[in-house]
């Protein structure tokens, strides 16, 4: 008896996860976490009207959710200002992603990225056979106008960028992006990942109209809104090309539960202000700690900080491990030069503690 | 400005949607529906441990969920005897469906299906330009050896069989059906979706090696389980064929709460009894609603029921409209000659009571 018989491609893909989540770590080590500062996920968790919604939604998760998402769409119409067909709604960033991967880019497309930039999109361009290119960082932050360049010299149907970035925290000021956009080449779109945009100064958020065909933004419920777990993520684009999800996404991937919680969370501004402030708190306390021992943090618009270990990636390997082996759950950037750095989430009191007090022990054993 | 540019395979697709949700159709009609018997769910509802455990785990939201749902797949492998390398969990078989086709298939490549069949999967076979083959039902029923033969015809790479089937709820034993499988020309994948075998008689569920390359059976928590909003299903084969899927599948698709929930309601064997009880006896009493109006039930394994309106699809799209304009949901084949017949979900007692009430008005209103 023969196998399936799968695509030229898939065969020759590996087997992979962009991430290995905490929980395997975990097992792996025998023990849970005491800080889990890995993942940039919201430790101040979302708006409890928010949580309150969602249990008592549950007793009618027998329901399949809205395949439209509809209400859910209305309410991010408003607070964004735009249509409801200006917005699709997704399984997370991740999932939609992979789905505008899949609407463009076939074997031997061209896209352009950072090396060292968000590894899921990479997966999916290599998941439907696109070629990356890739173009260094320019002191820590990700370089339009090197993206723009390549994206013009290899012909690429999509470039990636996040704004602030991932992992390094760092931004540009919306009207230099906006600006920027006059050297994208034509008929390229550009995925701008603003994850992390509600804990970024007012007007890190690029003005474009949103019929703009140039540009695709991607927002998330998993990280100001503190709902990582629940996989809500939405695009905002022109109609055209938020219609054209339709041809090919899970309508029905959406939990119900979380399509409710959603909007509630969306409208709880109080929350999301003081989550902001939490958060800024905790960025300005894991510098105090970083300089404390003496390290440096980099300037971040995000719920984490890049901290400079001050020698090469391999040290800062060793600082990260050795963290982990204290029960600090942390992750770092992957490519050198920003790999002399790691990278801690923003957390409450208790997890900042537990990092003011395992990190020297971490940069001793990591001194060897 | 040039647009984004899209795959040739892309641009020939249309947006669309396999099935239209109630709640479109609420907002359409202004009015919402007094039963819901439209979509299979489960009105019965998921096991109150199951709902408990999920309401617990929400505030723990901030967290994503472990990709690799190994808490889920422990409880799944243990209660199926088979190993943990033998289940993936997806964001329900809607999406593992997806993953599947996308493994296999690439252009111009054979798919073989029963017309009338899941309109899901032939949405994912067209999505990434499989060619689909469809034979017809067989006496209302799915067609083993039809399909089988043709997929050898065709020299398909995967071929589809519900059994029990959607939308007719009709059902092949499982002995019989694993001896079809000699049929199953070699390099030809069977789908066995069996999302409603919980609900089906004792042996519906044929004995196959797990090691089979042949064949991968798709598993829910949307139908018996009751937690179709959840988006859980799964899927088990062969550990190479499971393996693959980490090759394209979205790692952090799975809701947290969902992934929590699985688990408590595969373990509460008693609710599940109880519901498959409440579901037989609802069957029992579509088929005498049914017969009462002078119309025949389908024999069915499932917590639907598929019913003869006694002349031809028009005269059944007639009645369905009726029940709808009376706020009963309810949906029906696509494909004739099965639409012939609607197909109504099984409910409580006051869901019963409004169909009975409405039936007769409804055929009333299709006999004009």
């Amino acid at each position: 008896m023969t196998g399936p018989r799968y695509t030229k491609l898939v065969d020759s893909l590996p087997a992979t996860v962009p991430f290995v989540g905490p929980e395997q770590q975990e097992r792996a080590r025998g023990a849970p976490f005491a800080a889990r500062l890995g993942a940039n996920e919201n430790v101040f968790g979302p708006s409890p009207k928010a949580i309150a919604a969602m249990q008592a939604a549950t007793g009618d998760i027998w329901m399949y959710g809205d395949p439209t998402s509809h209400d859910l769409r209305a309410a991010l119409a408003v607070h964004h200002g735009v249509g409801m067909e200006n917005i699709v709604v997704g399984e997370g960033i991740d999932g939609l992603l992979g789905y505008l991967v899949r609407l463009m880019i076939g074997p031997g497309d061209a896209v352009v990225t950072s090396d060292g930039a968000y590894p899921t999109f990479n997966y999916h361009v290599a998941g439907f056979g696109g070629v990356l290119h890739k173009v260094p960082y320019n002191d820590d932050r990700e370089d339009p106008f090197a993206l723009f360049t390549k994206a013009k010299d290899v012909g690429a149907k999509l470039v990636y960028l996040a704004n602030p970035d991932n992992p390094m925290g760092t931004w540009h000021e919306g009207p230099a992006l906006a600006r920027a956009l006059d050297d994208l080449p034509d008929g390229c779109l550009l995925v701008l990942d603003e994850a992390y945009v509600e804990f970024a100064p007012e007007g890190t958020a690029p003005s474009i109209a949103i019929d703009d065909p140039r540009v695709i933004r991607m927002r998330t419920f998993s990280k100001a809104y503190g709902m990582a777990g629940a996989r809500v993520g939405y695009a905002m684009a022109a109609a055209e090309l938020v219609q054209s999800f339709d041809k090919i996404r899970n309508h029905f991937g959406m939990n119900r539960v979380a399509q409710i919680g959603a909007p509630v969370a969306l409208q709880d501004a109080q929350w999301l202000a003081k989550t902001c402030a939490d958060v800024a708190a905790a960025r300005d306390r894991i510098s105090e700690i970083a300089s404390g021992n003496g390290l440096l943090a980099l300037p971040s618009a995000t719920n984490f900080v890049a901290v400079e270990c001050g020698l090469d990636g391999a040290f800062a390997r060793r600082v990260l491990a050795a963290l982990v082996e204290q029960g600090v759950f942390v992750r770092m950037p992957f490519v050198a030069p920003q790999d002399r750095c790691i990278r801690i989430s923003c957390g409450p009191k208790a997890d900042m503690e537990l990092l003011e007090k395992t990190l020297p022990k971490a940069l001793q054993i990591a001194r060897g």
